[in-house]
């Protein structure tokens, strides 16, 4: 299948890059690389020390020599540079990881706030014109994001509410594509994906364009099988803004700090490792929806909480010898802390999705993984100082009786 | 109360500067006069001869010789600017009509559509960040529309899905504010509504702005009993982006011309003259929300399908001697043509608002308003050629018995 990525240079971009590759299809893909440029800014850098584009050009050419990359920036000439590209390539599947991904860097400055929204926005709006008139056909994989829900302390369906939860007087709404469960996010970032959802199932309502929309939770690890050496890896962020909970806590393992855990530690999301992730998104390009189709899936193994988490990296850290504490740092997000949460992830278990089980074997891998590289971390970019209620302090540790 | 209008040179933003200003309350004022120059793009002007601003701005001043206006563009120094005039006037409510307002010209091409979403979107996300950082405690009051929640074919609520819609295990959702009655925007100028709506939301969550959000219907009409002379007349459009269904009636009967009802004419929504619209902005403004609340206005007299005002305009113009036929129309848009639709305004309607119950006796006002400027009518920007399916063409009059 002829799959064209949009953020090929990305965390996920460049390991599904390779294992679509080498599962044949026909991949080329785009990129602006401001992903390195956000993280430079913040003093930090990937902790895998991952190479240049370069490099990964040639590495990808030696799967295919005719792999096509072209670099692109968001501005006055997307829209024409993106019709030439679909022309040319007349994919059958875009998958769009082109976006900012950071809720902590939305919620920064008025600068980033907007910055986030206008590129996520409307750098999917001008995906969707493009296709509109190049390749109307071609299946559109949108990553969103989990947290287009919230915490809605019910269980949370696949996109719509299924009808038994609703009274019969509303049990008709939204003919075009059933009555979308109520979305809640909560920062900047995670509003553009709710946005995007609302732009892309207008665009299949409207001009019969078709879509999986990917909620998908926070995602760890460097390394899937198609890995053959060090330059395969994936970038692996820590800092404040680009590392997720995971990442942090294996980090501050390594070093032997404790794992700073916010507030009361009962934020339950799901969660699922890179390989679970590249998997999930090859079955839904390996089986894409009908024209004019507009489908949810949910993307995550299971769901854990915060404190569960900590456990589970200090119980895996432990088994090489790095002993670590949890300690409860002031929240710098606005959030529930203790809350109920599940949800369904049926429409991927169907495609035949088999969730990897055992969360505690890969987050030992993840930090044999990273041991080699316990130089190179920075360890002043991991504490959080962007605070939702822009105070902007650093979050300090506090007291457990506090908790 | 000081009062500032963004759009004080739109439609609404005029009649309402003079409106709030006889009652004593301090206005301030901010445009681009983009509006002039889109319809004017078009091929269009106002059909009423509305001065230019320097006039109208004497006309304020010479009620309240302090009157404050400054002149804005959107880009790189929007924020800075904002934050300046808000330290400055320090408002107690916000009246944001600085948007583009149109949907067919949000659907004409790539650049409109972005242009309609970067500019609504990121235009209240600014003002959302100086609000925060200058007036945290000011009253936004933000013109959303009735079209955020499309034809839903059941009772549309203000804003929230009332509970006894819900069966019990989705009771509970959304704690911080409710479940928000699904959005089922029918363009990107629609769409946009929708995104402002949810930024909103967070903002008052997250930051403790609070907002009272208006889902207003069409309005139509060009006095208000405030103005006095012909110079006080607010801007009337009737092109195909820029002017709405009773307007382009309207100016369609004073020519003898067929009323060119789009498709099967069954398409129903509120409407409202311009002194409702008028009062109940005002009501809003003299009865704000409390600290960190936000709340949902729908904001209009009562249904009318585009059949039923056809007849309305027909009959008010030939009490005049104009008589006119009904003409269906290939429908440009995509969207139900014939469909149930009722919804509340319950929320307007206990703060005293009073409807103008006679729309015939409104119409007949307006086509009388406008019977001076008969010369002025330029015919050609009339009929529809911005198409939901983008295949641009003009459309034409369909014969009676494919309606």
């Amino acid at each position: 299948m002829r799959v064209l990525i949009l953020g090929i240079d990305g965390y996920l971009g460049w390991p599904l890059a390779l294992h679509l590759m080498n599962k044949g299809h026909k991949v080329s893909g785009l990129d602006n690389f401001v992903r390195r440029k956000r993280v430079f800014e913040l003093g930090s850098d990937s902790l895998t020390p991952i190479c240049e584009f370069g490099e990964r050009l040639s590495i990808l050419r030696s799967i295919d020599s005719d792999f096509a990359f072209e670099h692109f920036s968001l501005g006055a000439g997307l829209h024409k540079q993106l019709r030439h590209i679909l022309d040319d390539f007349q994919p059958e599947c875009i998958v769009h990881l082109a976006e900012q991904p950071s809720a902590p860097w939305s919620m920064a400055d008025v600068e980033s706030a907007c910055e986030t929204q206008h590129e996520n926005i409307i750098g999917t709006l001008e995906l969707l014109w493009a296709m509109k008139a190049k390749c109307p056909e071609a299946h559109l994989l949108k990553l969103g994001t989990m947290g287009e829900y919230g915490t809605p302390n019910c269980d949370i369906p696949e996109g719509y509410i299924p009808k038994r939860c609703l009274n019969s007087h509303i049990d008709e709404l939204c003919p075009m594509g059933g009555l979308q469960f109520p979305r809640k996010a909560g920062s900047w970032y995670h509003l553009t994906k709710v946005h995007d959802t609302f732009n892309v199932i207008f665009a299949c309502n409207t001009w019969g364009l078709c879509s999986t929309d990917i909620m998908q939770g926070p995602v760890y690890g460097v390394s899937i099988p198609d890995m053959k050496d060090e330059e395969h890896l994936t970038r692996f962020d820590y800092d404040e803004c680009f590392g997720t909970v995971i990442n942090r806590f294996c980090v501050q393992a390594l070093l032997g700090h404790p794992l700073t855990v916010y507030g009361a530690g009962g934020q339950t999301r799901g969660y699922l490792p890179l390989k679970d992730s590249i998997n999930c998104m090859t079955l839904a390009i390996e089986n894409p929806p009908t024209p004019g189709e507009y489908r949810v899936f949910n993307q995550f193994e299971s769901f854990y909480s915060v404190n569960e988490l900590a456990d589970l990296v200090a119980e895996a850290a432990s088994s090489f010898g790095y002993e670590t504490e949890v300690a409860h740092f002031e929240n710098p997000r606005k959030e529930m802390e203790q809350h109920y949460y599940k949800s369904s992830n049926k429409n991927l278990l169907d495609l035949g999705y088999v969730p990897t089980k055992d969360i505690l074997n890969e987050i030992k891998i993840l930090i044999q993984d990273l041991e080699p590289y316990i130089d190179r971390i920075k360890q002043n970019v991991i504490v959080p100082a962007i605070r939702w209620d822009l105070s902007h302090r650093r979050s300090q540790i506090i007291k457990e009786e506090e908790v």
